[in-house]
């Protein structure tokens, strides 16, 4: 099965489609009619236009190649539509309704009805119960969620088990100024799962980053080796550590399974993982806009103590080390500011000054240190350094990250000279350090001689060889 | 000892006062300018005038009763300057130089000069090693920082000990859409500590909410003291759970000292602890816009399961409980929406409907219910309930909280509407989840009963006594 009549489609058809504003079948009408690319609204009982286009009885009276097809329609209807979908050659389809294997009893029924009619004709499901997803590249919005339109295009692939926390994901990375290559809500996932969405957002060019949004899933294994065989970075975010009951079940039809087993198998298989939704895209910044770290020994250089000693602290939890610097470094940035207030590892100039991109830079190239972070309250007289930055993670072959704070008025033009410079910007000193203890947690759990060792937890610590052999499944 | 001299003076005198721009002497009184008083630039090589005042040479000379005195000289001349302040009747001073005890040896002897010079004349010190500290709400900027004057007023008086960290929330919480009744940065604390800014703050009109930042304190019991006497809640965000070294002592001449033993003794003196700046400005706006809670339990209602997943999961973990609700009330929103997708705890209607506000509102009301937690996606063609939850959380006499995401653009104009109806609003479904487990955290630990049963520890476990009678000290 490929993914790119779904993610890729040359046409559209909206199944359901309605002009009656509010009702989903006209949302994602509105939402697909901006794609570069034929739309048809697909509706028996109505005739005229929707959108520019022309209301058409039924998927299989098009006369045009179409690849994907939305399902507006209630969940009952979903296997003939498929048939119907299958006859016109589509090759994906999109499912909203909700009542399918999450409801249980019938619905269930219904789920298997669905992915047999699918598997009949081979057609990629992305659904049901989902509220689709976006590709922003490409201006494809197959998402009946209003705002969707404003969700600007990014190098980070958000692959969610919800729908609704994958828009939530979506909606904050537009806040912190980054944005998407693609949002997936997989819902019931009847024949499209996290393996297949991993698999082909690997491939995509827009993409240099994967977050995955997981609440449990019965085929744990695959997960796992997807997210191995990807060379793209991934980044979980396993909800559920504490007793969520049935409400869980109720939502996508998976429990959310045993937390401790889930994280440690993403340690085994590679992936860092996280505790919250914005920590996730922190992850992904650092990940898909830095060289690979070769190691978790962050050097840290602050303009101002207090955040200096809370992202000190702070790596070291998420699973980073603050090297000694070597004495070569710290003579350097002696020279460089005599007298500074703390010439070590976290380097603290005491306040911004001209100097702090050389005392960067120093610390940057030093060999013991893997990851960089900068903390530096922004100052209007001085900004950031923004020249010294420029190109430095490159050169250094390092990560290179920066957090801040200060009046965002004041700031944005700066901080947007160093994002447009490759550099991932943070805005707390708890969130940049979480983003460097990412970096530090991918640098061991997919470090070669690490690995031949029975691999390395989130942490540092080493896995049991017991949970390699464990399948990870919420179901069992 | 009143620090009312200090936060809320007649008239400053700014020494070391200096027309170079970006020396701090400028920079102080650039911002202390604009204060609704006199203020007066002190500089004995210097004449003219500044900022529409003129320059004297001394504290002395000046022919008015000057409260405070922003100390802009270097660590060696502050204790001759602190003679002439108490000649000059001065009652309150801010040493911006660092240089004294953090720095050890000589800088320890320097401070005691001070303290010395001080207590002769009853002065009150912030600092040294400050940034100084914000009253937004009469225009008092008593801080060399940039940015300052755009901080707006708020109801949450931070109080920490680093000065940088003080502007990082102050920062954070303009960022935030909601401003500080105060900013100070204690520094190194020669004879302004936490107990005497709590004890402040408490009886401030401007204050709902103290949030701490702490790093270790040698006299805990006194702070720990005036935390239990505050009738003004307090947070506590503690850094240093691992080991941060010599470099946390070379910054305000305070180890960061044992992690646990504070939490321990915060939860044993009624204050709930958190782990992140942002967490500690979310834990304020729900704590000092709220009504206290009567206990941990809370309603949850969600317009999509997935953030409510998450919400559930976090705040069971962040100490809050999830209660059944009564058969009355699930009957109440069965009969408000037939068929709900969930009806229990959390309450899930599958997606945002008019029906929404009475939901919250049947949540509200339910007996078992203490805390109301509610998250809905924003949608352009229903808003938020804002009619409905105005004057909500007053009626029920319950903390209302709301979390959302979506385009800023959009949502604004109705999320703000919510906040002036006094109901705090979140942008994570984590963050909304960790403020309603603080409000859940604060509820167990000053809970009459719960504490004469021995007090109840963050996440309802009840604290070993021996930690009652434990000195929270970093220096023993």
């Amino acid at each position: 099965m490929t993914l790119r009549q779904l993610f890729d489609p040359s046409a559209i058809a909206v199944v359901g489609a309605s002009a009656t504003e509010g009702k989903i079948g006209y949302e994602a009408m509105a939402n697909a009619a901006a794609f570069d690319g034929p739309v048809y609204p697909v509706n028996p009982s109505t005739e005229g236009e929707l959108f520019g286009a022309e209301f058409v009885a039924s998927v299989t009276e098009i006369d045009d190649d179409v690849d994907l097809a939305l399902l507006c329609v209630p969940g009952p209807a979903v296997p003939e539509v498929l048939e119907e979908c299958g006859e016109a050659g589509i090759g994906a389809a999109v499912i909203y309704a909700s009542g399918f294997a999450e409801a249980g009893g019938q619905g269930e029924e219904l789920q298997e009805a669905t992915v047999a009619a699918a598997e009949e004709h081979d057609i990629s499901l992305l659904g049901p119960n989902t509220s689709g997803f976006l590709v922003p590249g490409i201006d494809l919005r197959c998402s009946f969620a209003s705002g969707v339109e404003e969700i600007p295009e990014g190098n980070v692939a958000v692959v969610a088990q919800s729908g609704g926390v994958g828009l939530v994901l979506a909606f904050q990375s537009r806040r912190q100024g980054r944005g998407v290559s693609a949002e997936v809500g997989l819902g019931n996932r009847a024949n499209v799962g996290f393996a297949e969405a991993i698999e082909y957002f690997d491939g995509d060019d827009r993409t240099d980053a994967i977050v995955l949004h997981v609440e449990g899933t019965d085929d744990g294994r695959r997960l796992l080796e997807a997210c191995r065989e990807s060379d793209t970075p991934v980044v979980a975010y396993k909800v559920g550590q504490s007793d969520v009951g049935d409400f869980a079940e109720s939502h996508t039809g998976a429990l959310t399974g045993d937390h401790e087993l889930y994280t440690a198998g993403f340690a085994q298989y590679g992936v860092p993982t996280v505790d919250a939704t914005d920590d996730l895209l922190d992850a992904a910044a650092a990940l898909g806009n830095s060289p690979t770290p070769d190691g978790p020994n962050v050097g840290v250089v602050t303009a101002q103590a207090g955040p200096g000693i809370i992202i000190t602290d702070r790596i070291q939890r998420a699973g980073g080390r603050l090297p000694e610097l070597t004495e070569e470094t710290q003579a350097r940035v002696d020279e460089i500011l005599p007298g500074i207030t703390y010439a070590d590892n976290p380097v603290d100039t005491g306040r911004p000054m001209p100097e702090f991109g050389e005392i960067v830079t120093a610390v940057a190239e030093d060999e013991r240190v893997d990851i960089v972070l900068v903390y530096e309250l922004f100052e209007a007289a001085l900004g950031y350094p923004v020249e010294e930055l420029d190109g430095l993670a490159e050169r250094v072959d390092k990560p290179v990250l920066f957090a801040t704070e200060g009046i965002e008025e004041d700031l944005a033009g700066q901080r947007n000279a160093l994002r447009d410079a490759g550099i991932p910007v943070f805005e707390t000193p708890e969130r940049a350090a979480d983003a460097a203890g990412a970096l530090a947690r991918y640098a061991l759990l997919n470090d070669d001689d690490a690995l031949a060792d029975g691999g390395v937890a989130a942490g540092g610590g080493v896995l049991p060889d017991a949970v390699a052999d464990e399948e990870v499944s919420a179901d069992e």
